[in-house]
């Protein structure tokens, strides 16, 4: 940390900063300048509050130096963490997963339609809400347990792995029972309490940015769930809000490499949430996998016309498989891999068509 | 609702959106234009969700004529609402009430210390965090119940009332116990779950705006409020996240008769958070009265040097006691009024003070 | 400066820094850290093109500790620079000048209608454009020469002295002619060859903050001005650029607190671009008044129904003049006072009217 | 347009609208709602000044159908516009050329070893400022007219076309004789006198967009230019403004395929200013051109540690190489490919080496 003195600051007032920094415990190295004095501050491990220096008669300015969070940073720890919620679906590895579901479970043939279409287009593994945060009281706030209960059936059909997300301390249980990753959306982002319990909880996360989070934000967030001992996080980038109504969002691609230089967590992008319209979600999913993304997670609906919510960036399950064709192109260009489809989830699919709990989709396998 | 549709957009796809609409249970009425056509919708109450429509063939872009919020809107009540926490002290009526106090609860000593000179400078109501909603999790994160059993001694001591915040549905029913209202920090003005246990609660409740929320997403959150049966609400403006480094958030004052234009419910400015620096504090708090607010809410501690976060933006109580004379020379100039210290308040402080029960600063009265 | 090294830079690495510090001629004093050495330098005078220090192996930041800008600084001059367009209207002093007219000049009729409106209602300078920046080139451009030829007119008439813009360096020239104070607008903020310009012209500048600029940037562009001699600049808050549709722009009225302590040049309020609606022009001028605004500048136009644009943010002649008398209550309350309405002004119309020059609105006197 | 009438307007008002709307020119079309009336204007030509309308008494809000601009969008031209600046060179077809060089031209050496360097790399056209807009008036303002001179001999030398910007009118002129395109900056994109002066010249204009330009203010800008009957534009995306300081700006990708949609302009890439940091260049290059963009302009220096500006996000030559290599990969990925070297380029440069004017750089070859 360095405190800048006002260039008319006192030596007492000078002193009296290097005193306040000694009594934290910290050395204090006074640097005159031309203009006026700067005080380095030696042994600060993040934890100052600056707040209490910057409140000293003369002091101009304090500057952060070293970055608030620990466990999430690259210098914490040099290599990349992976991130496994399933067999076969790692992410921060070479291999590059698809996540792809509707905005929200609306019924049983909904699900398993959806599915089984992002089985057959090649994704690994399914996204869709059970608890939907909506701006209003008035809009579809989701089917709750029931929604989970149809994720879970979901699972054993296309035995692709379940992402969803909890809104709440009581949710996230509910949650981690059925879900392999639980999401945390933007606008909790910076929910303290959920975020503990779900580090408490020990599942992996996916952790949204939120609507004006800095990447510092981000991480710090995500510190909070680090430092409940749980490491398994997996960031997104979901786009921010700016001055601009031309996209329903921001989609920050400079995000991946900015977390991959800071941190050894992964991020995956998501083009749905980030612009908003379906035309801009496959050339935005393309340029997240180049930009580095670890992973890419889109909204696809197996009857767009008639979602409950998100239907205008949902993509039709045609265009979802040929995204995943351009992105694999993509990967290879850039020394990497689409997560092939696990040999597991055909099999534990076909286990479960044999079981004959098929849903309305199955006839197509 | 308007529906605008592309310019190549045919009479098939105009079709079906008017079926579209019809089948949603509402009128659709075509206005073909000079360049394109735009469907009205009429019967609409906010509850269609647009991203149904926009997902149709042919549909360029959909407007919302209706505001999405209903119960906060002028529209549904004319006349302001005033929100009473405590006899004597409402918001939005003449009479514009100062909160002040420290940013989080340290002590049995700092805070009694704090809610004396809060009555002493004219304050009408007495803050203080007990759960503090931090960044990062290596910072103070407040006392906990601790700290509101000290917050409920503050209130016997000192007669005001107490505006403190809660992070969670368990920390709610806690605050909800001691507090005259219960304040909800920017970090979580989305956090659905929070705002109906609020709701349901019933007392009143301080809404803050989020950092990169809206007015209509602030008068949303507010409506989850409402929509529980809780109209008592006021609303903050503490500064959003913007370009601009020189100050810790923009504050924006218009906010408050854009609030008074489309809600009727009351609307405080707390230029503490709003500007971040104790010099700015003092003009800001003007500004936010000659703006109209219905309420200042300031940061002051006994002794900010020593303050366990936010010392920076908190005013020393002979600032603030200077500050509420400013305050009251422009609520003049305005036509309003500050609120007046309660006698009641002094008495309730007398009768403490006659229990022996004072804190440190009982001498001073 | 302040160059901070990546915690894993080797001493090669920062001894290459020290010497790229010498070569520029400044001293470098190497500070090791705990996690981290930083390395201030001395004798920097603002300067110093840190990116060439940036580029270095190893460096992970530069921090400016010198502001950018030196001749606008309270560090460079304390005393508050008054900048006086005209006999008895300066703005930095204790007296607030109101500027008012409309958005553009459009006819004989309209402009002088207006000027008489502007100072029976207690106005100090009459507003009003000849040429006009418009985001598309569709819209009504001004009437150029022209128009400023009917403001030297009104300017005779009323007595008012002139603020008006210079788009270009021939315009400025030509502005420089018939105006008091030439303004450079918010889309010019860095148009750095006009700025030169009008700092060479040496006439009294009314500089707006551009949309998207910090108070740094502002303050930068002021020194253009100020570097090629001419110290007659007065700032200008006009709102910037935000995700929040519920108003044209955000109206920062911290800028004014913070352009005061950090510079010595006086800042004045525009609250109809600041808020772009009637509705809220009064009460966010009497915030910039309150904010310490050294003047407020505000559209006015005598028929805003027909107005050729901002008609929707412009007053009606009688809400000015109610305007005027609010803010005269609120500069009481605050110490202040609205500049009189000088005796020079009436002396100058009646004169003009003697002369049988007057426009429709004479009969008025 | 469609004219919003709050729910308490009059009838009287409704009708004063109508009439208004009738009065220039326009058909109006009532269309009485649920809980409001709306207004849709039929035979808009984009020309309507809203704000007029929008200061009737009764208006609630004035919603735009139809876009602002005319020439620069899709609807005007269905088939995308392909700007040629040189033989073999050309922006919005296939081929993706990539425009590298420094920020500014800063002596013979550097700029001739600059473009051996980007045409060794495979780049398609040389960049470099003569004249530079910078923020403070202290630092380094380019070679002028001499830049010019050393650009026209990098171009005799190397056989590149040649892309550089212009600050002002007088300055366009001379940039004309030598450039190949005219590179308008992010300052001055809304600089209305210097975009006509641009548009009646007629050369291929590089329209980079503003800090907070909006993709509808920044295609209003280049209709400023066609308006002067030059449709050569290149639009540039480089970052907008936001709240994230981990960035310089905010590469805003989803800006291309947006414009794309709109327009049928071309618009390429700059992850130099989009990012501010070298290490970032290289994965939103590839993101750029993934996400679809029509060419690819990045700051390369010899020598990034000497640069006099933008040393810290100039890549070094080998990178510039990487790059393009990387580049090609990603085009063909997605059906594209980077713009060969022209066979003329490398005679040009041959037939300069011969009449014995080479720079330092010249052996190489």
């Amino acid at each position: 940390m360095l405190v800048v003195m006002h260039p008319s600051a006192t030596s007492a007032e000078i002193s009296r900063v290097v005193e306040a920094v000694e009594e934290m415990g910290y050395e204090a190295r006074p640097m005159p300048g031309a203009q006026r004095t700067a005080i380095g501050i030696v042994g600060n491990d993040g934890r100052i509050d600056s707040s209490r220096i910057a409140a000293l008669a003369g002091v101009a300015q304090v500057i952060h130096v070293t970055q608030p969070y620990k466990q999430v940073s690259r210098e914490w720890r040099a290599e990349s963490t992976i991130v496994t919620i399933a067999p076969g679906v790692s992410f921060g590895g070479n291999d590059v997963p698809i996540i792809a579901g509707p905005c929200s479970v609306e019924s049983e043939t909904q699900i398993l339609e959806a599915a089984h279409a992002v089985r057959d287009a090649g994704g690994t593994a399914l996204r869709g809400g059970a608890f939907k945060p909506r701006s209003s009281p008035y809009s579809f706030q989701g089917l709750g347990k029931q929604g989970l209960e149809l994720l879970a059936l979901a699972r054993r059909e296309s035995g692709l792995p379940i992402v969803t997300e909890a809104m709440d301390e009581e949710g996230a249980h509910l949650v981690a029972e059925v879900a392999d990753c639980i999401q945390i959306g933007a606008r909790n982002m910076q929910n303290y309490s959920l975020l503990k319990c779900v580090g408490r909880i020990g599942k992996p996360v996916l952790l949204k940015r939120g609507m004006a989070a800095t990447i510092a934000d981000l991480l710090l967030s995500a510190e909070y769930v680090l430092s409940e001992g749980n490491d398994q996080v997996i960031l997104c980038e979901r786009g921010v809000r700016t001055f601009d109504p031309s996209a329903r969002n921001m989609f920050d691609l400079t995000a991946i490499p900015t977390v991959h230089e800071l941190s050894h967590l992964p991020i995956v992008g998501d083009p749905s949430h980030g612009t908003g319209v379906r035309d801009k979600v496959t050339p935005m999913a393309r340029a997240a996998l180049a930009a580095g993304a670890d992973g890419i997670i889109v909204e696809m609906h197996p009857h767009p016309d008639s979602a409950l919510s998100d239907g205008a960036q949902s993509l039709y399950p045609a265009q979802l498989r040929a995204l995943i064709d351009e992105l694999r192109a993509v990967a290879t260009a850039i020394g990497r891999r689409v997560t092939p489809v696990a040999k597991g989830a055909h099999q534990s699919s076909d286990n479960a068509l044999q079981t004959g709990t098929s849903g309305p989709a199955a006839g197509k396998h």
